[in-house]
């Protein structure tokens, strides 16, 4: 048997704003649009975290997705649900949370722990039309 | 023939933050738990408008739909869409944007300029989970 | 034990050209766009179809939904799946393929073959955002 | 201000089969088809339940949607998710659980314990293209 | 031209139990928790298809969808829809029926059907927020 | 950091009759069935389009996706939508419209236009259930 890729999906809420502090208010205007409006906007995330590996043969599983699930809940969803990105999150501190970053960085913060199988991808849904993958390489 | 419901469904993406102003931030906490984090959360936003009436036999149209999506778009979607509900937007000043009070502050909005048909419903979605519905009465 | 409604989605992929014979080309451009492109446009529609009644005790059915979709297919559903709805469906002829036409000339084609229970409502989706609801009365 | 209706969609993950024991395999083969499988299948079912009421003044809310979500867990959803509908379920012993039935007996489990508005319908979606609702009248 | 990946995505209704004979039940109960309910749950699965090839140049089709939406009920649907994975089908006897293994073992008996182009993956939900992958290797 | 694949997705309403003209009607209704009907159906598209890259420093950007919808729009969109692809679209002059050509000839008609990081993937939704990705290799 070869490889199996194992995907779960999880949702948060959260604000953000993109901003760049080396630039004025003026030029994030011109960059973000309204993205950079400077009292935030917000969505409804949609993560899937995908882990890679040939299945154990007594469970038929790559790795848990329980184990997946609480991973994913104590290392990122538990940090960003419900909270402003650009000041709630430490491991966003100083990020300009746009999707790519925000992907990159929830992929540092889970990928320690991934014990069975690898960590494959993490994609992340910002809105059902806008959406990043990051594969880690 | 009789009354058909035409219905045009928008998206919006916005931050909010519960809170009532008579309330301590404890308070607020306890009644409004994680909706209530200081620095606010967002949503992507699914607001559904229905219009009710008997179709013109010319144009077999109940209300031309992009009329509608003009005086949602006028009078709604460009005053909350990528803002903070709670101090950016004119006609949710002094108010608690519960997904209730956003559709009833929506149907208040677009009534009045609805004039082929009348204004059946709003439906308002936080999340694919949480939703309210408004008829007016 | 009351009334339960009961519901059947089922999807047919069709093209039409919203056209008014009694106006000039022009006129037909400047009321319905680009929904009256002469050579046609199309979509994936989406009906659902509502029977009311009390279930049978028996079975706990308020109709059988093999029943309804036999019925959705028989009466509509093969008329114009992959059909062009202007010229070649019998029901639609000389009507105008506005949506509130189409699920007012289904439910004409559907209720009398209802037999258990009532028809009461019928729902086409022309996209996920224009829809239109229609309950014969 | 007038009535707002609030939903709360939940999901649950069951098997089960219809079948009446006053009829023979072969009956309930010829009545049910392949849902009467006597080694079950099952659905991942999608349930809504929608209070109404008038918004508290201060609250901004018909209810708490997270008492409709505890409701919900405890009357509901932990007695039915990942079981057998025909065995495993207390209150819905010597039913046949149709899609109507289940609907009927999640009203009967739920409703006397909302207690802020009213309990105004219950729909459960079998599959995306089946589905019921249930109003208690 | 290059390759061109075709999909077609269906659904089956399901019941399983997650079970390893080797094990006691207290055991199944701790590894595979309220997946591994005795008289089982169920699921609306979802499978996706993907044939990877170079357009003919006639047709304009790497492989016509309605030979792989054949191949794909003759050989996996029509053997699982409505079924018990754990006791009804019989190319997964004496497989613990986890998402993994169903659609490797759907993989292998969809893979020597596919005449034209190459079967490059299979995808199968069984949730919304859990699936799997399998590419053969 | 690594490569982060960006995805934008649209939405068009087009119709389209697949059609050989090197063969006879009989042999156009044998090969494609109900999709060659002479007087065409139609869809509601979904395209997504994926450029990948490294996100800059200052933006955390790959591409900014307004330009993305911008190309996409100018060079995709504007020819598509509302439109009878057999005969209202220049760049699908002479070519049957399959889903596959499609998906290809929409390639060819963005890739020179993405100038920050790299077009890799388009997928087309021509349904739910029937879709093609192109990787341009």
């Amino acid at each position: 048997m070869g490889t199996v890729y194992v995907y779960r999906r999880a949702h948060f809420s959260a604000s953000h704003r993109l901003f760049d502090p080396a630039l004025t208010n003026d030029q994030n205007d011109e960059l973000f649009g309204g993205c950079s409006n400077p009292n935030g906007h917000g969505h409804n995330y949609f993560i899937e975290v995908c882990v890679a590996g040939i299945p154990a043969a007594a469970t038929g599983f790559v790795i848990d997705l329980k184990k997946v699930k609480q991973v994913l809940a104590d290392r990122f969803l538990n940090k960003v649900d419900h909270k402003n990105l650009n000041v709630d999150v430490d491991f966003l501190s100083g990020i300009n949370p746009t999707t790519e970053n925000i992907a990159v960085a929830a992929w540092n913060q889970i990928e320690p722990f991934i014990t069975e199988g690898k960590l494959y991808s993490i994609r992340l849904y910002e809105t059902e039309n806008n959406f990043v993958e990051y594969k880690g390489v």
